[in-house]
């Protein structure tokens, strides 16, 4: 049983939550309901405001032998922050504080429950940029961190990983550790930092965060490029990346897919013709090279079959683009029973493509798709009507395999997290397994720390 | 006992070196002889051409509990390939193939043992672009990876950490263990990958890396700009990090530095005046682009004190440029007693050549200094004077501790290698340590691989 005075004692009585009915909110994750996971029955929700607090909430843990889950904002596709044995939901939701924007370093200090909308907003005040954009603007610092995320305008500057310095860190032992800082290289020892980075909250609760910006680029465009043939649209892809001019952001949509989303915002999409697009985002020092980058961008589509280039210059209207985008996932989640985020070489986009065209074909079904396509990294929606006829695990299998089949993996983003292990056996050698195994036993010998995620 | 017989019959009787004589390159890496430590007395060189046979040689070294070193092209700054026990040193020479260009997927495939230089002409020959240049043409790509390098043009798209996309990799127990691939995008499980870039060796032999390539950028452009002043130079940085502009390397010499390495190899430096310098390296997408981001760039340092700007289009001045910036150490090395690698805050660049110029004036001595300046990391040079007035390991001492309090490290780029480890008391935390041989027990539970280097 968990020690629900001593975490009174600990965080304060008004930051425990033991009632069934107001913890509805932190007992899932964004997965969908097929999908997901059943919580277990005894959760206690406990609200720490230090990173002194969770050093005893873990110790206390360790004592007890209780499974702790960390949760951020919970928008996670894989049930990785789900509490599945009875224990603590550890919320980060107090941590939300910027705490510094240090224009002078190009460097974000932000504590671990700070939303990617409000960091995003304090580095616009500050008339600097946070490149990455992984989607749903609720998610919390530290669970990018912790799952290394992705998303749009990767392409140029990378994933979530590049962008973090330095890291505080409470131990599952309860100890408290930085690490890095606001440094641009830092070889000292073995890199536990990126060691957390993508460790699916398993080895450390992340509660503190340096994160590098950039100087405003002068220029900014968004470009919609719009094909008949969605084959032509993503084998353009390699050929945008080949072209000298590197976008922040490749995107891939299905125009169904981007229309349900901009219907369920109330908004509206703005190319109406083709049945796919490629959004790009790019960016550069002036507007004289924005342009010369967007007629280079525009030859090289209309060279591999775009039929129409839109160009969008004005803010709000780039701001509104990358808004349907972002928010496709929160359209589809009630019409599928699942999506993926498998990646590929990006050479291989179109190979990627015509196998789930295949396994479309083979099980009568339509894979709606979008894609991070600059990144390799694919989307595909699996309608509802698979579970009625149960084959939605089949379907589900087949793209991991075609996926791994190309060179690529089962989750270029979301990580593996407790819904995905069974998959590891795709492509997963067991001397990594067991070295995974040991390194969390390093970390946390009692394997208090979201038990049942990211490794077996 | 070192089982030679075992060896032999491993790798072939040729591929074994027991004579000493034959083997003194292969005893000691660039660290200067002040610094440097004594190999070990009984030392078997041995020089496989397989992953398999280096699997081999692990596992007789852990059923004899043998040291092993693995070594590329020894041409780092800390003894982290020096043999300093009786055992083995393990030459990656043979692993010399660039297996493949992909020019599809913008990838690099290449042996551990490939030079930097052999790289980079691969690479050329594609019309491709690796843009990281990690000084020494000879050192080799396993070497690279296993240290971080990071050197100049690492300011736009990072040190090699972020070039890195797969790995194979020898297990200290023998198991060979393929990471990654060509993916831009990848989250499965902890990343064990990102564990082995920077381990010095200690967690496993690489074996082949694939690595991220760019297109070639259409204009490129070296800007040489000169100052009379080293602290006007260095503050400078900063505000050209702010500008929007972002250059691929942004390098701060002293005068008479870069003049001995000219000299030293023959050729002329283009600047007559000035005290100082700073080189910067910029990328664009045309010559338009180039033209802007140097006047910008000019235009920055005129205002903060620069006295004259030299701009080489031509690609063959530009590489002389940085020829003679990456071969200033052989130059330096025969003149001094060593030379530090600290890394503090880019905004910190001045205050720490503050304190580099207060430890000069207190133990009467000029420190000669070169910097990767836009990422923050100092290379200062102590004179071999200081050797004979007892006073060398002092100002090292004191050049780590200024920059700590800075918020730097001791290391942003050599590493801690076996010369450093001393020092780790002034920076790291007593859990971070206990990790870090955590660890090494789980990957090497004997001590085999590369003991006695990067941590205590």
């Amino acid at each position: 049983m968990t020690d629900v005075e001593g975490l009174r004692a600990i965080v304060g009585a008004d930051w425990v939550v033991t009632e069934r009915e107001q913890m509805e909110t932190y007992l899932y994750d964004e997965t969908t309901p097929y999908q997901r996971l059943t919580p277990a029955e005894h959760v206690v929700v406990v609200k720490p405001g230090t990173a002194q607090e969770i050093s005893e909430i873990l110790k206390l843990a360790n004592r007890d032998k209780t499974p702790v889950y960390p949760r951020g904002a919970g928008t996670g596709l894989c049930c990785g922050a789900m509490p599945t044995q009875d224990g603590i939901v550890l919320s980060m939701e107090r941590f939300d504080k910027v705490e510094e924007v240090d224009k002078e370093n190009l460097m974000v200090t932000a504590q671990a429950g700070v939303t990617l909308g409000d960091l995003l907003a304090a580095v616009e005040d500050a008339n600097l940029l946070f490149p990455p954009h992984p989607g749903d603007e609720g998610a919390q610092v530290g669970g990018m961190i912790a799952c290394n995320a992705g998303g749009t305008r990767a392409v140029k500057y990378g994933v979530v990983r590049n962008y973090v310095k330095g890291l505080e860190v409470v131990m599952p032992t309860g100890e408290i550790v930085t690490m890095g800082g606001k440094l641009l290289k830092n070889n000292t020892g073995l890199d536990l930092m990126h060691l957390l980075i993508d460790s699916e909250g398993i080895l450390g609760i992340i509660t503190k965060a340096v994160m590098r910006l950039y100087p405003k680029f002068a220029g900014t465009a968004t470009l919609v490029v719009s094909y008949d043939d969605r084959h032509a649209a993503i084998n353009t892809v390699p050929k945008i990346l080949q072209s000298g001019v590197i976008p922040m952001a490749i995107e891939y949509v299905d125009h169904d897919v981007i229309l349900l989303s901009a219907e369920n915002l109330g908004m509206k999409w703005l190319a109406e013709k083709g049945s796919s697009h490629l959004l790009l985002v790019l960016s550069g020092s002036n507007e004289d090279d924005i342009y010369f980058q967007c007629e280079k961008i525009s030859d090289v589509c209309q060279e591999h079959g775009a039929i129409d280039v839109v160009i969008a210059e004005r803010r709000e209207e780039q701001a509104e683009i990358l808004k349907i985008r972002s928010e496709i996932y929160s359209a589809m989640k009630p019409r599928i029973a699942g999506d993926s985020d498998v990646t590929v070489p990006p050479a291989s986009l179109g190979r990627m493509l015509d196998a789930l065209d295949a396994i479309a074909d083979k099980y009568d079904t339509k894979i709606m798709t979008i894609a991070h396509a600059g990144d390799g990294n694919f989307h595909p929606y699996m309608l509802k009507e698979l579970i009625e006829r149960g084959t939605a695990e089949a379907v589900k299998k087949e793209i991991y395999e075609a996926a791994i089949a190309l060179g690529g993996v089962i989750t270029g983003e979301h990580g593996v997290g407790k819904i995905r292990l069974q998959y590891l056996d795709l492509m997963m050698d067991p001397k990594s397994e067991e070295l995974m195994r040991g390194i969390k036993k390093v970390f946390d010998p009692n394997n208090i720390l979201n038990p049942g995620s990211a490794i077996r």
